[in-house]
């Protein structure tokens, strides 16, 4: 048995080696560099958080756009690592974990030029979906799968009833905005339509509230056709759930992370990459 | 095997045509007809909304009006036109959809006498019902059914359940009015059981909030009480849905409308207007 | 087949007459009365709930004072017949319809004493029970029988769950006591308490919330909390459903009472009372 | 069949009979002991609660402070009577009860040189936990066992669910400070990031509330995305319910303590301690 792409001939062993430290956590050197890395987006994220909060003493805000810059400077470091070490970079730059690694340091450049641009940098969250390869939570991710599945055979129901309730929030907007009038608070019917979405998912702010008696009693009745409504989405959703159930079988999937094109969740038992055939280690 | 009603002589090859233009979405023209209303219903419902913003400048607003009367009169001459290519015009006038295109209409008429009347416009939400017979969705229908079958099925449980809801409101209603009275806001029994149904469903604005000791020790009960029976309806619905589940089938339809009668979700399979009995092409 | 306890010399026709269309609801003349009755209920339930709006004026006040009054002593008079036709007096008074008809009336004739008590009136509404024999809805009172079977079949898990909830409440309500303290309307652990469950539930009036940061993240666990638990309640009470929805059997209940001992909810194959005997015509 | 651990010789007899009356509640007197010792228990709860109300008179509050004191040397003598009845008493102090015995004791003496210490006392209510053993309750351990198998064998998917939530929560508190900004309550990202949290779980206090018209649209769209995964935590667990439903043994268990070891939750078909195996009686 020949696999003809791993002779590339670009394909030396330290970059190989280098492969299976940055990108996969199943070596002692890959799982150090994995859960340096986690902890760095942790503390990345704790540094863009506090820096807006307006109470800071000046030295502290500064201590913090420079740990910031540093972190930008080490991620950036990373990615281009990543480029140079995966085979094919455009694939791994134009996959989830590439466009998420680049946008984690996109915004703190950005800032040099657009000073708000920095509080986007909030989507670095998304770096720390590589905990689940880290502490080899592959069975997570199954269960991820089942909910997903579960969302996905019940998205047709779903779409008709956000429908249903797209419907009821125009014409609820619009009769509370005639019955109510711009003098107590429902100064149009957008803001009458956000208002109909505030009750009827029971959140109920009170920013904007029905003032005379025929608005609270229409009110009142939107309210028990929110609390009836809910029913149906978790009706549906459970009864999907326990069907998923049934047919759930266990996903055996581990961390390797193909050479070649990057793919990863590969099932324990594969000796070639799902996507591209190329063999994995 | 003859279709006698087909033979009308009123049957002409244009109006034959136009109502397929009209009426259906299965030939390219009727399709893009189709989804040319849409855009139109869309942008007026856009329109209507954008028009109840108080800080629009005066341009903006003329332009607003403008455009309502000429979609207006767009769906004014759409209707007749409906009137027209049917062959039971009273049929289609009495339908749902037939009322519903009326009812969009009919406001922008009646506001040059009752200048309020225009926020009804935003009944035009239900002439979006057509998309699902334009993107063939006619799935989408069925599920519609499943879920309009379960709550059916459970509609005696979820009335003895708002009989019992109602009972507690009013029960509430009256013990908070005594308990905190007038000057904390509960300023009448119907303000109370307002606040009852808003405190149950756990919308909770805090509009109206129970200052005294005793009055937040039953408030405490109530909203225990209220989450949980939030478990019931859920618990009704969800048990129907399961059930609803194992007796779906399939049922494939398309979008054909007949000509004689207006009647639509017929299945693939059908050759005659399960209605009125006239043939389907 | 001898029935001896319809032999009672004190069982006249007329009284029997009475009895039948005073108790029940299968002859016209039962019909007509019980409708009758259900009107004037509905009518005293909105007099006393108008009576307490402030905004009225005097004389309207006056005619519902008035119409009150009438009300009043059409329940009185009909209570009085109810104890006179019926053969044991004392056990229908005991019922549960006898306390609800007593209580209906009571606080009207208190309130010449203490004139608050007329607030009291809206248990009245109880009396509206009587609506599911009058529409011979036997059916909803096998579903409310198959709900009330849910509830108990499960009632000690939700106990359980209620000493948890409970347990939570206390613990937060003195921690949230500490950490955000009176000055941040935190004035006490029972007021803490109170937010704790206004929060659990979901309720969430705003009157008292978290400032300090700390406050708001504590704040923001008990929320995650709450919203995850109330998950425990509906999924006890949707298994429960399933498994009693597999075990109704359809309940065949008519509206007769037995002129003997008051006892209702009678199969429609039963001919004598099944609490004490008695024949049933 | 000997039993070599009950013929220790520190297992006097009046020491076997103070371990039945103090740790087990199947004698006369061990339940009387427990009852008056869960009434004094109840009591504390509301002094400690009580206390904190600042409109209390200085007589009132000098009474509870005393109380607090009484009731704080009876519950630590009764702690050292446990520590020397049972035989292994760092056992005992080790395990849930003997932790929850201290820690109740604990806040009252602590607050001789901390006195704000007290407001801990709250955790008083897990004693209450005692209930469970007094009135045999063992049915609704069973019960809560019951809860908490389902909660476990669902831990997993509900760690993926809260990773989702978490990850929406940063993502929108960004979003919204961007959008929103300090001048309409969104103060810095943890504060938006809190409000976040507040509108998914549809508590919406309304203390900080979106006030532009996109920040209205976002919020709307968060709104109705938290109300539909409101459904997903209760799929989950309802599906694991119906599961451990049919799988529950109806356990047996009664109220003995291991005299040795401190174990409790014997089944009633145990001669043994099912941790130590010292013979039960």
């Amino acid at each position: 048995m020949t696999h003809p792409r791993s002779e590339d001939p670009a394909d030396t062993p330290w970059r190989r080696r280098l492969h299976t430290i940055v990108f996969e956590a199943d070596t002692p050197a890959g799982r150090a560099f994995d859960m340096a890395l986690l902890a760095l987006i942790v503390l990345s994220l704790l540094v863009v958080s506090l820096e807006t909060i307006p109470s800071l003493s000046e030295p502290t805000r500064l201590w913090l756009r420079v740990l910031e810059w540093v972190l930008t400077v080490i991620f950036t470091a990373e990615y281009v690592l990543r480029l140079m070490v995966v085979r094919r970079a455009l694939v791994y730059a134009g996959s989830f974990y590439g466009v998420v690694d680049l946008l984690a340091i996109l915004p703190t450049w950005v800032s040099l030029v657009f000073p708000g641009a920095q509080a986007l940098l909030a989507i670095r969250v998304l770096r720390l979906l590589r905990i689940f390869r880290v502490f080899k939570l592959a069975r997570y991710l199954s269960e991820a799968r089942l909910i997903g599945d579960a969302l996905r055979a019940s998205s047709r129901k779903i779409a008709v009833f956000m429908f249903t309730v797209s419907t009821i929030v125009v014409v609820v907007g619009a009769l509370m905005y005639l019955i109510e009038g711009p003098s107590n608070g429902f100064t149009s019917i957008p803001v009458s339509m956000y208002w109909a979405v505030v009750t009827l998912t029971t959140v109920g702010y009170g920013d904007i509230s029905p003032k005379t008696g025929l608005g609270q009693a229409v009110a009142s009745l939107v309210m028990i056709l929110g609390y009836g409504i809910i029913a149906v989405p978790t009706g549906i959703v459970t009864a999907e759930f326990a069907n998923a159930g049934r047919k759930l079988e266990d996903h055996h999937i581990n961390t390797q992370v193909c050479a070649h094109c990057g793919a990863d969740d590969h099932r324990s038992d594969s000796h070639f990459c799902r996507h591209c055939g190329t063999a994995l280690h």
